[in-house]
């Protein structure tokens, strides 16, 4: 049988999961206090219903404790947040997500017993200020303090240059894992691979290396 | 000389933004109409000021024209974010990025001028979705409509394999990239390589291969 | 075909425009979103409805992609006029105009692709001016820089006098166009015409020369 | 001595007003109940001051009644619009202008002996109106109820052709006053002059007879 | 046939004077804009509706224009009140009678052509004062400036006492017009009528007398 | 000494019995919780304070408690009239007056030991409704159910007439007390005055009798 | 017949008055102006209405003037308290039981001859406090100035002794009255009963020797 | 060292709490975000400060850690009572008690870890319920769900009867714990003790026989 999710507050956060849990396949049930807001999702979402998630009949009533999983998205109301929450744990819905909108606010629902907390807007405010500091970096993943995968596009100054020639490894302790380029992706590219700059190259190795390869080759 | 950024809108994501900056070494101005704001990124930040980012004889004092990129995060005010956005490309500011709360947002922003546009909630919506799609999965970077790289810790079931038995290419097309054990990372594992189940792995490979794996493997 | 207009908020401004443009025989749409302004346009415009212009499927429903002009004479809201103005340019109308409340409004409006931006209280202020300035102005066109033509009732103390008597030309280097009496307007007067003080003179002139003789013969 | 007028409400009507007052060489004191209204026109007009105009004692300190003519030009709030004016008239200001809403309010304002009252919504409305009905029409002057002064860009379809051989005379009763090309006026022109398609021209005639002349040669 | 009259506003102000309209035998339209209040007065009145008054439809719909006598006793808003008093006498209205909140209010009233404008809460603080003043003072008529008809209970010091022995005519230059015992009214006493301590008197004379009176024999 | 007077509430009823005290010689003592409205008095009453009247210690440090007469003329706040009537008692004022704004209202004020309920908005609405019932009427007392003294405008049809000729005690049942003329006031007038119809005249008798005479005579 | 109550105003301690009283067997009405807060009692109270109390007609409607007791427990708003409690007397209800906000509001609601006035937070708080400094004290009943029945847990130094060996009457002039156990209570306990710390005992004594007992025994 | 207190939200219960513990003698630090409420208890704590609980440096400066017991009394925003909790515990306070508003409230403060959590509202809309029930009962203590001490007074009907006349045990199987009267209070009464109707006694006994006394005895 297919999960079922539930995702609670349905603004720009909780409506952009709720749409890709669908298109990645699985039911998501949407609630929201808000006609309008619900509206808008109907015929999206495998069920949309005007809800408050902090009356515990109104909960019951949809069954929630049947649910895999229940992401509580909403927005701005904390102690809508903190209740919702602790009525989900209560019914028993085995995997509960909540957004957090400030570190105290983490906290309390960590204490309500919900498994994941995200800071949607925090991670995303980390994430868009490392690739402005750099700009040929597209996407990344910090493995460990001191390791990172990164995705980068090919400098021009690198264009037309091969691997061997670049002698990344060398120089600046990263491997060059995959580049993709427009028509085909290159995983674990061989030394007489030729970089173009319209290519985007995966990377792995030290933070500080990747750093000072970027810096020396900036566009 | 260091880059200059400026933030303008000190809500919860041009705050981490900002404060993302200052970890990576830049210099940034944060701007915000709300005093109460500005006052708890003074000593943070660079600068803080209390400004209406609407009114170009403000910017113009705060010499704005000469930063090398000026980030709107403005929260919820889809005015102020395009007229401020207007004037910052009057001003000849080099790199203008703007934070967009729908996509009409970002179209109007787009024919201003701005040079990047990124929609915080939407794109972790999407991130987060995919998060819990797949609970192994710790962070991910899509190189191509294909190929994904995927950052998974090791399952249970997984545990005391090595690589070569585990045969991740020739079962599911994948290929072992690091492993981050607690207290080293090993990129480019061997054969022989251990896996444990306190491990974190990061595989490149076929999308839908590694949900493959990821289904039959999962916790 | 009757050339076909919709108008986008029916305040005091963009109810007179659509009414004016019944009465010069034209089909009118008139849009707003209170139900109370559309209601007293019912039966004076060709079609009033309610609809929220910052939502495309709104627009889409009412075909505005087919009118030949749209005017866009949303009172304050300086938000729904640029969303507005964005969306009627994506749908493909052919002429866009849009009232402005400031510059800055105006140069976004510009960004938008907008075709026409009309200042309704800006240039009426402007013209208040002038006409308060010389009591005896009752209108002007500014042909130029230097030159205008401009509509003047006649001051009692030429009462009496003929072309030939004022000769304007000579003195003051203007000309009488068209003189409107109670009865009758006569085209290209002759030296013989008489002017009363009912009357009403059409001149064209150097501003400067017009100004003068203004200030001379004023009552 | 120069004229001394007052505008009361510095509105974007009101203040457009005064400062073409001052371009015209005026003096000009602006008064209104907002500081942050009054701040931004102080150094552009004479003076520019914070007073509550329905406050009897506050117009006598501003000595409002020695001003040759005082402009009410409020924006929204009918009762001060009224009430304002009864003190203008109170002081025996000489001449009182008032901005009307609606016709119910140009009627009290009529009966509180205020000398002119002007609606610039409705009448911009209106010019607005008969320039979009035709487009080369750039501004216009309703002589008499049959016959306009009317300033035409030229069509591209008349570019090239002689006065004589347009013959707008004979064909729709209408005479060119004056041509404005580029880089000088015309003023009644002659047969021999030829038309382009970047002048301006001014003509003079019956209403019917300019609207068959403008659609004929409609671009 | 009889009088028919309406009243505009049932605040405590209006409805009172409705009320007492129909207590005098006179058919009496009541109007309001708030549903609650028309609902309070209906049965009570001959008619009560809801209905904008600054409607001249509205107006026109009740057939307003046929009544004898017209009360604007709109409580606060200043403007409703000119609007309403300029639109019934638009409409012909014979008698318009209406409520003034200030000096500056009821001179507008004036110049719309109001018949009679009262101050009720100016007029009942001057009469309530005069009684606060003189205790035994229960109502007074001023017929000029130097005289008043004044209704005085008889103070304990008089009881017992003949109108001959009280002597007021030539101690105070006062006449009694009237006594009103429990159980009958004396008109013109004589000279041997006692008063007694529960009686009241109806008094005429010089206002000074009469205080002058007051104070020797105030209880 | 003086009587003492406080006023609580300075809105149009509060002011103006606060001012009339004034002009009957009186010390008043002005309190209302608007920097504004006591703004205004200041300087016409004795003294004009910003005080809350509910808090015991502001009514105290105001020596509130040694006031001959304390008028509580709060506008619409019936809970702050209610306590503070409840802590003026509590002082031991000797008289305290207060409005009402409804029967329950004024019964509540009642059971607090109010020495003196009035309702001014209710009884100017009954005494105005008289005026308007009887066009004549320009003022009156009402002595017992049955006797009224009443101050008429001569009618027209009586102008010219002495006192003997119209005969009003044998037709009507009611005398003529005073008539007073531009000039002077005739009190007991005799048979040989002579009415005219700039006179005012002051008479007593029973209601119906004044009423039938009223209707036969009126203008 | 049971008694029957009325509860108004069905906040957090009218809704547990009126659901306690249900519990003892009683018929509750309730009454509040919030339909959401009527619909929550339905089903639970004999009977719950939406109704405006202080609407003298709907408490007619109500019969209000049968019930026994009726309960003002309105939660904030002191003048709704007070006109209701002055309409609940005048209906003659037998007993009239209301929660007062402040003293002042208590000393009002006793001249509306209220008959029992509660203070419910104000003694919450003095009841938390006496718990809060004898962290072993359960709950107490003042019975004078000087004496108390207190409930108190055993403390763990106390446990294992008899009533004899703790000879609390000798050395703290107080007597238990009752030992509660787990699974008994022994009234009027003997001098061999033993103490335990899981029990709570109840004694009478002087409330100095009381807190001396508690703080020398205290956990 | 005297036991140092801190009472959060000095509402109606907060701060009659807060001046309960000041009367038993402790030191008490009040806390609440509004400077007019501080200043009313300022003199009366030990010390009231003006300060946000929700902000753990705020709290800190207070060196809140150091207390041995704070209280939660935070009138009617939960999310700040459950914020303030949760920082109390991290700032790891020895004691903290909360009040609560709705049971869920109560449930979300346990997780925070409070000591104890109070229901003002709630627990004396139970007492009053009971007290109203039993019109003789003044308070009672419930010992057990079986068991309750009663404080009643004394009913007309057993006035003059001695203990032993009454005859409480063998009848209701109550004890008589204590007598009030007027001057004195006696322990442990004897059968010869006569009842007096002002005297209060207590008792203690099974519910169900104390309440068939009482109803048998109830004035």
């Amino acid at each position: 049988m297919k999960k079922q999710y539930a995702v609670i507050g349905l603004g720009r956060f909780g409506s952009s999961l709720a749409k890709e849990l669908i298109e990645l396949g699985f039911d998501v049930l949407g609630i929201d206090s808000s006609e309008q807001t619900v509206e808008k999702l109907n015929g999206i979402l495998t069920r949309a219903v005007i809800a408050d998630s902090t009356d515990i009949e109104a909960l019951k009533a949809l069954g929630i404790g049947n649910f895999d999983c229940v992401i509580v998205a909403i927005g701005n109301d904390i102690q809508s947040s903190i209740l919702t929450s602790m009525l989900l744990k209560e019914l028993e819905v085995k995997t509960v997500v909540a957004k957090a909108l400030t570190e105290l606010h983490g906290k309390v629902l960590n204490k309500m017993g919900v498994d994941r907390i995200v800071y949607p807007e925090r991670d995303m405010g980390i994430r868009v200020a490392h690739q402005l500091a750099s700009p040929n970096l597209l996407d990344y993943i910090e493995i460990s303090k001191d390791y990172t995968v990164a995705e980068l596009s090919v400098p021009k100054r690198l264009s037309g240059l091969s691997l061997k020639e670049l002698d990344l490894r060398v120089k600046y302790g990263c491997s060059v894992i995959a580049i993709n380029r427009k028509d085909s992706v290159t995983i674990a590219p061989m030394g007489t691979d030729i970089l173009n700059d319209s290519d985007v190259m995966v990377i792995i190795g030290n933070n500080q290396q990747i750093i000072d390869f970027e810096r020396e080759f900036i566009d």
